[in-house]
């Protein structure tokens, strides 16, 4: 299996696709791999025939081998696409950096991202009456709640290390990425006294993995 | 770092804490951890001193390392866990392994252990009310159908394979296996008609990693 055999089923500018993206451009993978696009403001992602065939989630994005395998879910995209490599660069290559990685990325989907996802998903329009079949707003707001005190503990920690997960970038910062991408698409930004997750957040934008992605153009 | 020095915040009959207990008996480890009882009921791990020094999110189980590092959430343990050894057993060894593990593991929280947890601490008493000062019912009750579809997903996966990611058993049929943990405490049973799920259950419940936890006694 080489990367240029690969499809990503792709939403450019959503938050979970960028993760996929910058784990390519950070893997060197990306110019290798086919896109398709798969619109979401349709439900595409949501029909029958693909979740039958892609991903019984029914989220984007997925991953598509030669063989026709499809593996969806970015930690798991992460994890193949980072196997690929001589050495892991964004998994981690001890025991330590794995488990603290998967903790930290694990930790940046429940109190960050997916929070923010629930959110946008409940209690704001979302994808539209079209796609949005049932919204819990009460819950919805909770996870807002949530996502912001999450952006204060993911503060306090670059308070004490440059990354997410330690002392190197990883998935995890990742992760943190995609919750923030989202944030901005609904509208809560990271609080001011936020100091040092806004200055992390400058310095990851300025990453050539990160910059070129379609979220920050 | 051995595995004598490692310490596991648990309950022992706990849907996640039995993931990580089945994870160190597979990897042969269990007898040189010292595991330190955590009380769900009366709210310990939701308490400001467990939540700073422990784990953010207030969950169990929790691995503490020698030096005081704590790993939570099951998957960064299972990781930490199986790179400890000469060659992964548990979280797969090629780029492909690695990728439908991950997946498998991260859908088997998602539609069906996640879900049952929701429903748990959300539409029953759940750890009752000094623990539960939150409830949403309806969210709860939708999770809880959500695991259901989840149940007849899985067993369709088990018609062609005899492992949740593939040929072999991995942290993925773990999950699962936690799922149904949680199904039982929660009296979902998996329907009849799901005859492959079921078949699998009974083969993972004679492996002696799984007969022997608490959960099981």
């Amino acid at each position: 299996m080489t990367a240029s055999t690969m499809t990503i089923y792709d939403f450019p500018k959503g938050p979970y696709p960028t993760r996929v993206r910058i784990a390519l451009a950070e893997t060197g993978l990306d110019s290798q791999v086919r896109f398709v696009m798969v619109d979401l403001y349709t439900g595409e992602h949501k029909r029958p025939e693909f979740i039958r065939a892609k991903n019984y989630s029914g989220t984007l994005p997925v991953l598509e081998l030669e063989d026709g395998t499809c593996i969806a879910e970015c930690t798991a995209i992460t994890e193949y696409l980072d196997a690929l490599g001589e050495a892991p660069i964004l998994t981690g290559r001890t025991a330590r950096e794995k488990g603290l990685i998967h903790m930290m990325s694990k930790r940046a989907e429940l109190e960050l991202l997916d929070a923010i996802s629930v959110y946008f998903h409940h209690a704001t329009p979302g994808l539209g009456p079209d796609v949005e079949h049932y919204q819990n707003a009460e819950w919805g707001f909770r996870q807002r709640d949530k996502a912001l005190r999450g952006m204060r503990y993911f503060n306090d920690v670059l308070t004490t290390q440059p990354f997410i997960a330690g002392d190197t970038f990883s998935m995890a910062d990742i992760t943190v990425i995609g919750g923030l991408v989202f944030a901005s698409i609904v509208k809560l930004p990271v609080p001011d006294e936020c100091e040092a997750l806004r200055a992390w957040y400058a310095r990851m934008r300025e990453r050539p993995s990160v910059s070129k992605q379609p979220a920050f153009n």
